[in-house]
């Protein structure tokens, strides 16, 4: 038996997020019925990140065991001729038995992406929010700053997700415009759920102008999901970078 | 009476291109629909470039004329109320009566998308042409330098456009990689049918090393449309500029 590390990316836009569900489209649906059909075995996948529906990834991560003798690398190659063209296996590897994308240590990247002007542009429009309210990324950034480090993000949670602690330690925030689109990308070890929609939505308000950059202590302070942004949609996330160490 | 210009972004993906045809959505049919909806008048649509089926554009230009008192730059919202999520009108403005899109001088660019890596990218394959074959984009720049200026077009034109001159003036072509997506863009006063999807299917050939980069003289000494690389798919193609003089 051999343990298979895949690197998956995948546009979200048709999918009720990563993980299996009855009489839904998911991502790790159309893997284990891709692998099912190719192996002839039924196996259990582990996803590294169980992204939400319509949220989308360059590089999400899943592991599987398996008894075929296929090498490690081909099985990209063979995946991607039964996948569906909005799913792509962009590397298969060989990884130890031991290896698991939640039990190792990891940085993962988010990037939120925003087009900010008058009107949409239509061609970005699955893979942005959009809104036509002013952002500045000055103010932006500086609010940002105050969430970098370990913190407690109670605040930055959709309240009933069950975790043991709700402590996370942000790498880095960083917020960059681009012409009429502006990227927010987080990074750090792991994230509570719609934490990184909700860093998005909180930041946005601090764009506008509603709130002032420094407010953002007080949300964290607060541990209050109501004192932080909205939780910005899911076209705007993708997950764009997971190192394994 | 007065002339209302539209500066028209869209998604071409689910449109069998700009001009209005019975039995199928396009996107003068779509504007048309809208405006007569709006106004309770039949409006005829001039576009500046009717664009192919999947073809995508940032700026496409139309104009129309219409009794409405309503002010020239306030149709971009009204029309985005009623408009498909893969068409918005980004700008409008009252123009003289006697402008006419395509009678005036103007400069388009096309730009054609390539994402060249060994595995597709899902979230970008309704914008760009997938292809894991290695691009040299030095050789692609060096054929691409043969194609500036004035020269008989024919052999980059597919055969059965009724036109009155195969010449055309090539401004420009810029080719550059962005990490694993290449750009080509193309500037000019007009182009002939399926022009641009030619020249970026010619120069493929030349990145991949099929083609010397001087055989593009060769192409257009020829004025014949077989020696030249094939169509490249509508979907990495977008108009992304357009300036009137």
């Amino acid at each position: 038996m051999k343990r298979i590390k895949l690197t998956v990316a995948y546009d979200g836009t048709a999918y009720s997020g990563w993980q299996i569900q009855k009489n839904s489209n998911t991502i790790e649906g159309e893997l284990a019925k891709c692998l099912k059909d190719l192996l002839e075995e039924d196996v259990r996948i582990i996803g590294a990140s169980r992204t939400d529906a319509g949220v989308h990834a360059l590089c999400n991560i899943a592991v599987f065991d398996t008894l075929s003798r296929m090498p490690g690398d081909k099985f990209a190659y063979a995946m991607n001729q039964k996948l569906p063209e909005d799913i792509k296996v962009r590397k298969s590897e060989e990884v130890p038995v031991d290896f698991h994308p939640r039990q190792c240590l990891s940085l993962k990247t988010y990037e939120y992406r925003i087009v900010n002007a008058a009107i949409a542009n239509p061609t970005r429009r699955l893979y942005t929010y959009f809104t036509y309210a002013n952002l500045d990324i000055t103010k932006m950034r500086e609010g940002a700053a105050y969430l970098v480090g370990e913190h407690d993000f109670r605040s930055f949670c959709t309240v009933g997700a069950q975790v043991e602690t709700t402590i996370r330690d942000i790498h880095s925030v960083s917020i960059d415009r681009e012409g009429e689109e502006i990227s927010i990308k987080v990074t750090g070890k792991g994230f509570l759920y719609n934490m990184v929609r909700i860093i998005a939505g909180t930041l946005m308000e601090i764009g506008k102008g509603n709130w002032e950059p420094l407010y953002i202590k007080d949300i964290l302070r607060s541990g209050d999901r109501q004192k932080a942004g909205p939780t910005a949609p899911a076209s705007g996330l993708t997950l764009i970078d997971y190192k394994f160490f």
